[in-house]
């Protein structure tokens, strides 16, 4: 942390600014450099972001130069994060697909979906049995018995399974029946949600919040990682959009950033990302183009009866005619990695 | 919801629709009214809403006309909610003016500022046990310790207090301490904390999410209605901001707004809305001339002590020349409301 | 602008850097504060802000200090700006009243207009012939032949006219017969424009871009200053919208903010600023209390018959009795200001 | 167009209504469909939207379903412009490949550049000699000499040239030394500068403002091209973020969107769309696998020494590793648009 300090500011304000910062077990040095006065700062996080510095007579400006999420830094931490979920690995050289309805509504019919989505090339079944609706007069997702018939699907596929927790008390039911926790992009600040999702040690795709920085979603990775489960994946769904023609703007240029800043997989959802079908395949090809380890797209046979979200979804016959692109992209970015 | 079909739809896509929408419960009518064919489709909402019309073959556009938050609507209840919590009126004539720390922290100096905030002018005391901070390395709040000094401090300076519940396994605690439970701006789409809070039955402070619009925080007031629960006071506290120069864009376009679309009171939060004490008296001013029902203003005695956002916090003594303020632009306002 | 080495920089890249630094005429400071290596820059604006100092070697990260709009900072001028037009003072302790069409249609109508303008307490009249809309159908204004109907109306009213101009080319005729001339929000980084128009000495009216900052806003007022007038009013009108609630969010922290950082005059436009005329007078009122130096409201006395954006208007008899309201409000916010 | 009416209004409101359409030339269907009464109103764009029918007595709600872009529209002209400058083609089959600095700044650099971009697989030379620059203080480009050296660098190197106009005087000093005239993002919807910039009939490559949505794209592109001027290439160059680790938010899904609704070209610019070099590669990649028909980089082949927009510029040898990938991504992509 760098703190300028105005050039009207006294000497006693100086002593007593260090003082308060030394207390704190921080570590000042005071330079003279041209007209200002600067005091560079180090030391642990949780002093450094609590101190309301720039609220000290005599400060003019606080820039935080540290890195507020050590553990999801790859400063920290140079090599990718990787990590196996049955046939599927996210991170690392892999590829993930992950593909499902948007809700669990009928057993019958995951079924078959979720044969469609491996004999298309999933590795991972998606699925809602807690669902995030705008109403309370919207469908709210079929819960255990959802999270049941999502296992036996995936189960009979041969997919691992990955379904959203919503709510603390329930982690411990998801958690019986899920391969991989999501946490929806509505929680991803809900900090009491990641602490005990966390606990449970099981893999967690932590969507991104849709009007959340970078930053902010890494910092929400740390709670994840602070409380001792490293097997995390983040996944971008789209930000908030000013233009009704898209539902979200999907941010692909958080793809490569984070994966400058971060070891943690980066999965892209195009279909929250633009609520519209007939963009997914489009942009499912551009997230592996710009970097990412794996796509989460929305399925169904009949979108006519889904009950959630149907207009973002596509056949599965369209993943089918997908994916082989997926790969030869992620063949062509790959190996521009591994040289580059 | 009126349903547009395509000009090239055929007799039979049309009668699938019809077949679907009216086993769903719904009324259609079928118009020609030149070159389009229309459904004019009433009924229920969450059918109405469920339903993923635009999926079905032959449709070229869907324009939900119904209002999805029936209970909240002006449409169903014209008149102005209101309700009191100790001396506090939210809603009617009243002016609310709630004031606080951002975070307990300390027991002597929360006496302090709860009898600082009552000279001024207010009559809530707020101030988080439970704070939703950005990393797990900033102070997160005393938790139930916290709780009890705030009730204790409320208590002795003669003031109702308000708190943030973040988790559901907490809501009974914070309940057992408060007068009104608060819906943090993070958790504004966290249903299931809605959900619980409903069930309580006490008055509840539902902050806007910073990305949210006027329907989504109006529908996420819905589902503490449907829950029962009518004490429902709504809270606009800043949204997303692409300027760095204030940390959020304080909207009190939705004040005038959200009194027309709702008979729910509005308050308005200029601490977080702008992130910068500087700013707050102009803004709280300009809030109540908006027309808001109340103000909530973080304040601390020596912002230089506070752990959290005290960068936002003003001094007691400018909340004591500000009230004067709030209650002479009130004055004309409710004037201007009654007679217009 | 302080410059952050990498820990890891060479004795070449810091003296290579120092060097280039120095030719440019900036003066550096060089200190070691803690671990870290810090160049504190200072000198003029143009070679602080050419030079890619981001770019080079060893390199960490580069903070601009310095104000980039020094004409335009109340650091260099306390004072607040102010001129009159007219009987309209912008400014100072004035409130200034704009109101008038969106565009200037007819003659007749105008002339009704601009006396009911001036019955209901405005000072300046204001409609554009030049009108920059979406489409190439939309009407565009009536050009010189509507310049003449303003400034007709206007004198028979009392009033001075403020209009658009669009197009460099037509600078000289809206000079001709207008009294301060204005720079459309979709022109506010038109810059050639701007240095035209300030060229004409002219008063000159600067709306905010709906997506552009505080400090680009003052840097475009800085093109004006700099070309030599100094009769410049900003004008805010809201910022681009994620809820198509509005049509744009009005932005009223902005004006306190701008007091503190300019000594500009600062109006707001809640007619374009919501795009609601149901909207407009408590945003009318709110901006006043925010500290603004005046509103501009768009009125037509039967919005049925305009042709441009009558979802906004409101009528003459609204601000008829509205404009007692903003000047009781104006008293309060002036007593605090000069006691604060 | 529909008109929903009020369930309330009168026969009088209805007929004085359907008389004012109909006197502006448009046809009026009347419907009465289950509750609501519905006019169904079709003819020319201009009145359809320059009747501000939602302020008539009666109305409930305007729907409007025209598209306000006809030529641009895809429903009138099925097939995908193309068009031809020098080597480059624009739209069709082809991948267009933009480079150059971001200003104009040396001649010999300059030739330096424009040869290497052209080893690199580059068709078209790009730099500004009328910069829009945030403050007056900023480098404001060379002006005619820059546009000499920009000419003459790109017959050296046998490539056609883009560079952009600001000002309607300066179009025909551009037009004498570009092959392409480019709107910038901040002159988007400068309808005085498109207008003019129609009659010279010369190429326009049209970028996307900030805030603008794609409709509002689509229809300045419609100036453009009811001036009579065919050769319009669209240009998305990144909307306004929120989160300061990018300059802007590149929109790719605006690719496959624009593709549906237009048979315009579409190029991406990630250099300026991210503001950052590191993340310029996987960008552009992204924007081919989205189906980009083209991109635009800028290269430099010493950053430290450019003196406009250093940051977002990566080395010619970048791009030469860059365009063998967007080659071959260019080639997945196209199979499956020709068999999709």
């Amino acid at each position: 942390m760098l703190i300028v300090l105005r050039p009207d500011s006294t000497r006693e304000q100086r002593q007593r600014l260090v003082r308060v910062l030394e207390q704190a077990g921080l570590a000042v040095g005071i330079s003279q450099a041209g007209p200002r006065t600067l005091l560079d700062v180090t030391g642990a996080i949780g002093p450094l972001r609590d101190l309301a510095v720039d609220r000290f007579a005599g400060v003019e400006r606080v820039i935080p130069l540290e890195i507020p999420y050590p553990l999801a830094s790859r400063a920290t931490q140079p090599e990718d994060t990787s990590f196996a979920i049955g046939a599927a690995r996210f991170g690392g050289n892999g590829l993930t697909i992950i593909a499902g309805p948007c809700a669990v509504e009928d057993g019958d019919v995951l079924v078959e979906i979720a044969r469609a989505a491996r004999a298309a090339g999933a590795q991972v079944l998606r699925g809602g049995a807690f669902k995030p609706r705008t109403t309370p007069y919207h469908f709210q997702g079929l819960g255990e018995a959802g999270l049941r018939m999502l296992r036996d699907a995936g189960h009979d596929a041969g997919l691992a399974v990955v379904t959203e927790a919503m709510d603390t008390r329930h982690i411990g039911l998801v958690a019986e029946y899920a391969d991989m926790i999501q946490i929806g992009s509505r929680n991803m600040q809900n900090y009491a949600l990641l602490k005990a999702v966390a606990e449970t040690g099981m893999p967690v795709l932590l969507k991104r919040g849709r009007a959340c920085t970078v930053e902010e979603w890494l910092c929400a990775a740390e709670y994840l990682l602070a409380g001792g489960n490293r097997n995390v994946a983040l996944c971008e769904r789209g930000l908030v959009s000013f233009d009704a023609a898209v539902r979200n703007h999907l941010d692909l240029s958080c793809v490569p950033l984070v994966k400058r800043l971060s070891h943690l997989p980066v999965i892209v959802d195009p279909s929250h990302g633009t609520g519209r079908s007939e963009l997914v395949p489009a942009m499912a090809r551009a997230a592996v183009a710009a970097g990412a380890d794996g796509v989460m797209v929305e399925i169904h046979p009949n979108p006519e009866e889904a009950r959630s979200d149907a207009r973002q979804a596509v056949h599965p016959d369209e993943l089918a005619q997908l994916v082989p692109d997926l790969v030869a992209i992620h063949e062509i970015t790959r190996k521009t990695i591994l040289s580059g």
